[in-house]
């Protein structure tokens, strides 16, 4: 017996969009998503698109009415249910442009569930711009196969993230004065976590001690080398995916 | 006993030089590093400035003869031993500019020991800049503490590369198409070690059979989500470093 090429093939466009998704939709698209699928993919009438939708799961959908600047989508058939997403908060100090969309972006691609901005008294970018983190994030999505787009929390100061902090959810943050291997207290601490990166200062005197003052705090350490900010937050998701047996 | 101020402070600049440093030498600087000195970091006579040659660990140095574009560095003590550096070079296929620069910034602040671009079939990117990828790993190291900078290896071909594969070196790649947990394939194999990570496009088949047939391969398996190949760099290193007890 030949084998079955596979479909849709490997190189199938994916793409997210805002609405829901169920088999025999029709998904207008015009502006930059259309462009994408026409210009750069060079998608022709019944060429295949994989979809989410980021709730629903993924979807083949099929190209109709082609034109030059736009189409529709038919959704026919459901092709894999919505990942299990692990319980991961990313809590990260707004860092330079390009520093902090790769960081939104690396938090995607590595399976957090959600990223929070958090404003410190080091913090020096003053605006989180909320759609271009949200579009890094959906891009990270469209490119590593995620049917889930991590949340983006509302941007807080870490007086008002700590004062709130939900009982059973570990914090753990890289302590420059010392603090546990990440590794060894990321696996003795099981269950819904956060991590907490700061600015590129790092956190000051009266912030650590704000922060180890809760009682889900647990101060990690990165190892001998100062990590830049966007580093520690990529290294220690990785460590966190990897203790917890994601990957 | 009122506490003594900290000396050199901890924002006295810090800086790699290519001459060897010892105790009595003077280093005069002008071009790039002498402007970061004078005007980016506003260095007047007898200021600190921390020194580091890859070499022979960190010095301090004292600015002497301070003009408007040049100076002298005098350097007076050793601040620090060399570090100890893991084991752990980085094998990588050259990626888009921006990305690659990113790997090699990573793999200095994380703490590989080597750098190796490594070209394979699906490798787009046709030369690779070693004056640049040495600049940032550079300027990482100056950043980041280390003092040592990776050597930066040769650029080889994927086939010359398995051809010449130390006995002694375990050799881990991230296999698409399975492959054991990272952390514990890690775990269970100490010792000097690398990390192969391919081009966007993966390995192709062909490829993948060549370093499973190296005795010293160890797929890895990094888990649900197609991770792009600056991730997959980031992540696999920072695992090793905390699977080695480095951190």
């Amino acid at each position: 017996m030949p084998a079955t090429p596979a479909w849709p093939p490997q190189s199938t466009p994916r793409l997210f969009v805002e609405a829901p998704l169920h088999a025999g939709a029709a998904i207008p698209l015009d502006g930059a998503p259309a462009h994408y699928l026409l210009s750069v993919m060079r998608l022709k009438e019944g060429d295949p698109v994989k979809l989410f939708d980021g709730m629903s799961g993924e979807w083949l959908g099929i190209a109709r009415a082609v034109r030059k600047r736009d189409l529709v989508l038919e959704v026919t058939e459901k092709l894999r249910e919505r990942e299990a997403v692990p319980d991961l908060w990313l809590c990260a100090a707004p860092i330079k442009k390009g520093r902090i969309d790769w960081v939104a972006e690396k938090a995607c691609e590595l399976g957090v569930a959600r990223l929070v901005p958090v404003l410190t008294r080091r913090t020096v970018v003053d605006r989180v711009k909320d759609e271009r983190l949200r579009a890094h994030m959906i891009e990270a999505a469209e490119q590593c196969g995620r049917t889930a787009v991590p949340e983006l929390g509302e941007t807080l100061t870490l007086d008002a993230m700590l004062a709130r902090w939900p009982t059973g959810r570990a914090l753990f943050f890289a302590d420059e004065t010392g603090g546990a291997p990440a590794l060894d207290a990321m696996r003795a601490r099981a269950g819904p976590a956060a991590i907490l990166i700061g600015p590129e200062g790092g956190f000051d005197d009266a912030e650590r001690a704000a922060i180890r003052a809760l009682p889900q705090a647990i101060g990690i350490s990165l190892g001998p080398r100062i990590l830049r900010a966007d580093t520690a937050a990529a290294a220690t998701v990785a460590l966190w995916m990897a203790a917890a047996g994601d990957w």
